[in-house]
């Protein structure tokens, strides 16, 4: 199989994780040589950084800072994992990636777009995912999911109004790439959502 | 006394740290409003990207990765310490800001210094220092200096075009903003170097 660079976005309780997942193991009993990832993280630094990120002690963080972290890990990651692998011809599962920063520190935290869009292109090295699913969801309903089951983290736990605005986000963004981005209700049960996801994912996989 | 802001940058060896304290004792007896700051630092995050950022097991460290995390440094510090400090009157002392960048991410690792602009401008907030004191030195003789009293970090370890690269930099700075930037030679003895730099902060105060 040829490389590809797949990603997953957004908002809290939307089920990336649990779609990400299901998407790794169907590629690995296909014997793809896929690995997953998530941002921040995968790379010492980058874990220090997503804890430093998700740590409600630093509430107080400029946004500033928080969109130079969010470049940071991803620029680390980029460099050490996604492209090395791509460049080996493998599949790469991203949860989260440039959309997100533009999504929450673009739209979400008001910095503007234009300075958003630079650092993602440097963050990325310019690498951009062959394909994007992104699971929409009601931020309140998403929350209430998420609030379920875990404590809110330092950004999840930012008022309604911040999350609609990630909303408002994401959704430029699939206007802005209706090529790139799927969309996909995530109030869909997961399995029709993850046979949406597979069909496709084997269809990039037969064009490659 | 008004708000002032004066940085002090140079390379490896230049004396900055002693100067910068000489500095701030002068001041203090004068009774200013004045805080030692130093970059990266000052803040509990800042001070975890410091260490990561010195640490020579991150030497693999992607360059792009390594400016962000400088930039988020400075904007977190810029946010909580320095712009409020300003805000209220006083005078701020900053031990490395944006020329640094320019002259160890921007010529030091060869990226583009339009882009190095642009994220200086977001992270400072746009705050420029009044005046910048710029220790010159030979970039061996700085790090031979240096290396006889304490273990090279991950950046001072590098090789010498890459410090050969950082002054070419910051001479490229000084010819650039001559108004703001003083260079000094660093080999004059350091009284002699503290009194150039206190009869020119004298001159700002009194203008003030």
């Amino acid at each position: 199989m040829a490389s590809l660079f797949i990603t997953f976005e957004g908002q809290e309780g939307a089920g990336k994780t649990t779609q990400i997942k299901l998407l790794y193991d169907y590629l690995l009993a296909k014997d793809a040589d896929v690995i997953l990832t998530r941002e921040p993280g995968n790379d010492p630094v980058a874990e220090i950084l997503r804890a430093v990120l998700k740590d409600p002690a630093n509430a107080a963080m400029a946004k500033e800072g928080e969109v130079f972290l969010f470049a940071a890990a991803r620029a680390i990651m980029v460099a050490g994992v996604i492209e090395p692998h791509l460049n080996k011809g493998g599949i790469v599962l991203c949860d989260r990636f440039v959309d997100s920063t533009t999504a929450y520190q673009g739209f979400g935290n008001k910095l503007d777009l234009g300075f958003i869009n630079s650092i993602n292109q440097v963050a990325s090295r310019g690498i951009m995912p062959n394909i994007t699913f992104l699971l929409q969801i009601d931020p309140s309903a998403g929350l209430a999911r998420k609030a379920a089951y875990k404590q809110l983290d330092r950004i999840e736990s930012r008022d309604i109004s911040y999350h609609t605005a990630v909303k408002e986000g994401y959704d430029y963004l699939a206007a802005q790439h209706p090529n790139r981005i799927v969309t996909i209700d995530a109030a869909l049960p997961p399995k029709t959502i993850h046979g949406m996801i597979t069909e496709r994912v084997d269809k990039l996989l037969e064009q490659s």
